[in-house]
């Protein structure tokens, strides 16, 4: 065909991480075949979904199968009944979102990499380590990307200061609780990110998708920071904090203040929306709804528990080893500096081969992920305490 | 804010038709509160899901609650058994589709919106009056859009002999079925179009939403023309084939033998897909298999059966009353020529005032659609028949 495509497609590196992780697993296995292999390497959770979420999802599919509670085309922003949930779930975290500035999507993957189309060509400044769809997503429209590099120094968690040279009208994404390090912002350093880009004009793009797993007195929303409400948009997930990463639901949140070139960014969203997404499967966000009703919550929170005493686990071995880490505490990951300066396949192949145990190289998250390693704790109880028990001599 | 927003979404008109209709009903209903109005105006399904598929869909939702057979992310491209079942469906139809070829996803208007991603600023040639999704999308990249009028000259199916000037490497929708005429492309007529695009090196993007009301011997996909596998995309829904609109589910055909810039379209997909989309919920792909088992193909033919009927009563109206449509046999629409010269929105008037009637005017669909006006057949049979017997003095 003669028709252009999309070159910067071809910018985009290939990422074989894990396509290669499984390679060498099953090699691993084939040629140990007795052999009790752990994963601990996926960021995907386990345990099944809460009974009231169940329950909600079973019985509105059973209204779709009767005429007189049949549903059509959800509205393109949610069905009013989870805007409003999510809505209440803000309030409950003590600040104010309108349900009209909650957009129901089905996933944050989708949000975080759609939200690109209503952007202009910005600087794009993201920290390193980082999920990938923000870099990728970013250069498929042939963005420039400016990484800051997280360090041991920093804690993982850079900050605005450590920026070279002047910004302006940047759009800058922070993911706290951090995937991968585990990391989180403490007021202080979001107060720094905000003031920030109130000052230069900046959009950051919050990923708050591991909130729940938040124990300690940090914010569980970027709106906690005075001033979020100009230059913040939200992007929150159902998939960790409610098991749905196979059930599929997700929402953005686009306030009112949000304004650039005399256009309300909320009003460029919708639009966005309204023309290339058609909403989401009523089952699926009744399910969503039946997570945020007190007895969901009470359900979901238990199931969070559970992960986060197996981080616990983790985290009290590194301890022990005198192993430098982050995350463990709010986040379901641990994220670790590999042993005698291994590079992060150096000790993925040690765990795999001595311990028979799965991770993930941090290489695979950015280059400031060379020489770390992320643990996750989304196994089983019995499967991380094996692990932790086969680690003892390391 | 300093940052730059994407200023091609300042060249997208407003559409406000439906909230227009919407107004206008609501006023002749505050005036009128005893009338009962019948609304043929929206492409929304109303019968109830099918048995088959509302019972794999409770069944997988319950899975869900149940940790030996709970599920995490699905596969950014689709569960096997579903791409596994459309690529039978295809079969089926006469044309062999390998599974691999087969894009999962929560609808088509997404993919149809989304496909602009991997494509680079070509022509685009649009069939007017059209579904807006496919010249929004565009507008909102800065494509240049060449629509190809339809007219009662060319039974609003306009052939690339229309065309003026020389076309080199474009992007052409084509809809057949069409939304909103109801027309449909015989093989000679798709074959003139594929013929044009591989002459021209263009790629065809064929929307299939509509195939279940074809009646008569007329192509079902693209892929029975000979030489589509090399030009033409095909995106398909089960929202009115299944009922779908409210339950969320489609899919994309991305033959293999698509290559512009000596990179396939089929990695192009994939890695937007896997880049910024999650996949589709499983209890969702497990309904939309159920709706392609043989039970569910039966009970689903039904319900297109209902609908289908209901379009032969408003056609046979239209022929009684001698007024030019288009439509009603292969298709849940009637597009019909507004009598007296009448605006569309002349005769909406009309219709809602004398008769309490609600269609859609057509130029809603673009400015072909001047003086055109479609009714749907997603009405209860009820309404369907009184409607017709009020028009019977029309």
């Amino acid at each position: 065909m003669n028709i252009k495509i999309n070159e910067n497609f071809k910018n985009i590196k290939e990422t074989y991480l894990f396509s290669d992780i499984a390679k060498r697993v099953n090699a691993y296995k084939a040629a140990n075949p007795g052999a009790d292999v752990i994963r601990l390497g996926i960021g995907d959770v386990t345990l099944p979904l809460a009974p009231a979420v169940v329950s909600a999802m079973t019985g509105a599919a059973a209204e779709m199968g009767s005429k007189e509670t049949f549903r059509g085309y959800p509205p393109e922003y949610g069905h009013e009944f989870l805007r409003e949930a999510v809505a209440s779930h803000y309030s409950s975290m003590g600040v104010s979102v309108p349900s009209s500035s909650v957009f129901i999507s089905d996933g944050a993957k989708s949000d975080i990499g759609n939200i690109v189309d209503i952007l202009g060509d910005n600087e794009i400044i993201i920290p390193d380590p980082v999920y990938p769809v923000y870099v990728d997503s970013n250069l498929m429209s042939g963005h420039r990307i400016t990484l800051v590099p997280g360090s041991s120094d920093n804690g993982f968690l850079p900050l605005p200061s450590s920026l070279k040279g002047t910004v302006s009208g940047a759009v800058i994404y922070i993911c706290s609780p951090n995937n991968p390090t585990g990391a989180v912002y403490s007021a202080e350093g979001l107060t720094e990110w905000v003031s920030f880009a109130l000052k230069t004009g900046s959009l950051i793009i919050f990923d708050a998708a591991y909130e729940a797993f938040i124990t300690e007195d940090v914010p569980h929303t970027i709106y906690e920071i005075p001033g979020a409400g100009s230059c913040a948009i939200e992007v929150s997930s159902f998939s960790k904090f409610a098991g749905f990463t196979g059930t599929r639901c997700g929402w953005t949140i686009v306030p009112d203040g949000l304004e650039a070139s005399g256009v309300k960014l909320s009003k460029l969203w919708a639009r966005r929306q309204a023309t290339k997404f058609n909403g989401v499967s009523y089952p699926v966000q009744r399910a969503a709804e039946a997570a945020l009703s007190p007895e969901g919550l009470k359900q979901c929170r238990a199931n969070i528990e559970y992960y986060r005493a197996n981080a616990s686990l983790i985290a009290s071995l590194m301890r022990s080893k005198n192993i430098y880490f982050t995350g463990g505490t709010n986040s379901p990951y641990i994220w670790l500096r590999c042993p005698g300066n291994m590079s992060g396949w150096e000790f993925f192949d040690l765990l795999l081969n001595r311990y028979q145990i799965v991770g993930t190289p941090g290489e695979g998250f950015g280059e400031s992920g060379n020489g770390y390693f992320r643990i996750t704790s989304f196994g089983s109880r019995e499967a991380t305490e094996q692990a932790c028990a086969r680690l003892a001599d390391l």
